[in-house]
């Protein structure tokens, strides 16, 4: 049985402001949930689960606390349309840290992605090709937005996010490759391998900034043979990491 | 002033049912209503807008009704979080046609797409690479459903949408190359260009069934470097169609 503080507690954390201040975050579903208790360096806090997922967690993970609920308890704590048998209160990394950068690898940057849904498909998409991790402006949407949390497909347990200001960033990195589409740039096809460097992402509609733009070192552009006007930045993510990773 | 019958007429809209029932759909907000309103072969049958989008609109559209709404009528007819100035009604096209199909080109044929926001980002990616039209299972969600109209972008005014029996259809083609996605395909990379044939994506969970894997003439794999466990199938379309056209 859920306390009503505790159901409010949970609550609070759909709301960046307080997921900041307590410095954790929920993710939900059997399969994510599993994918966070086994993935080292992750630290769960807490679960909730209708009783018959509690049973089948064997072996018993210790030191995470696992809390049997009724569908109806689930329901208020989860924030998604047919909630999906288990919520986990894991603890945000720190989003300021960029110990992770190797400057030898090829890296994403994010300037002004504002879509959960694209957010969470560039990290999942950016695991697929192996990138070590993502650096975003400070405008991002937060990856511990529940959208976000749910499309990474557990890749957020994996690859870390780094939030700063981009030019600033930029401008202390020598002799850095940084590639960024734009519309004039030199056709994708023709490039060559990028095993290292800084491979820039701009906003949905308004591109890359040009404070940011002004960094590039290598401009390309996905060539259009048909008549959309542009192509989903998840899906402009996908087709040049597979071509320069 | 919006009658109670039309509002009501309108909402029905929101359901497939009624949509197949009356031959119509819905798309909303200023730049995909101009994009329907000047695509050649688009039937919009009627506007609702906020007086100053209405004022907008010259020239005229001759023949197509612009009824002026208040703000609060259009929250009612809107299937957006934040309404966004008009409302169209557009004829559906005939969703059984295979008329555009050519062999000569690259087609895409979608088995078992189920999310919106995948459907109408695959046919925007589709519509930038110059795909003449997309092939899909019945089982694929409905091309017409708010969601994927939306997030077609205008994409789907251009390119055709037919449902039909795949390893049917499939059955009647001949010498056709028909490329699919697999996790133990031929590497990406050292494909040909593929300038005609079908390519087949599948289901974002189950992938490509295998009454239409078996009519794979080419399997083909996006390799993966690091650990996510699949690429979301908009990004798979993407990268795939990068490589093929």
């Amino acid at each position: 049985m859920l306390s009503k503080s505790e159901v409010k507690y949970i609550q609070s954390l759909f709301q960046k402001k307080f997921r900041d201040a307590e410095g954790c975050y929920l993710a939900e579903g059997p399969k994510i949930v599993d994918e966070a208790l086994n993935t080292p360096g992750i630290t769960v806090k807490k679960i909730w689960g209708l009783e018959e997922w509690v049973l089948r967690q064997q072996p018993l993970h210790p030191g995470v606390e696992m809390i049997p609920v009724e569908g109806f308890e689930l329901e208020k704590i989860s924030q998604l349309k047919t909630p999906n048998e288990t919520v986990a209160l894991i603890a945000k990394k720190d989003s300021e840290n960029t110990g992770w950068y190797d400057a030898g690898t090829l890296v994403l940057m994010l300037d002004g992605i504002q879509d959960p849904g694209n957010m969470g498909t560039i990290i999942r998409t950016a695991d697929w090709f192996g990138v070590p991790g993502i650096i975003c402006s400070r405008d991002c949407t937060d990856v511990y937005n529940s959208k976000v949390v749910q499309a990474t497909m557990g890749s957020l347990f994996r690859i870390p996010v780094t939030y700063t200001d981009l030019p600033g960033w930029l401008a202390h990195q020598n002799n850095i490759p940084v590639y960024g589409a734009l519309l004039n740039g030199t056709p994708l096809q023709k490039r060559q391998d990028a095993a290292r460097g800084i491979l820039v992402i701009g906003n949905e509609s308004k591109g890359i900034r040009p404070d940011v733009a002004a960094r590039l070192t290598h401009k390309i552009t996905i060539e259009r043979i048909g008549a959309a006007e542009s192509l989903n930045a998840a899906v402009a993510t996908g087709i040049l990491l597979s071509y320069l990773k």
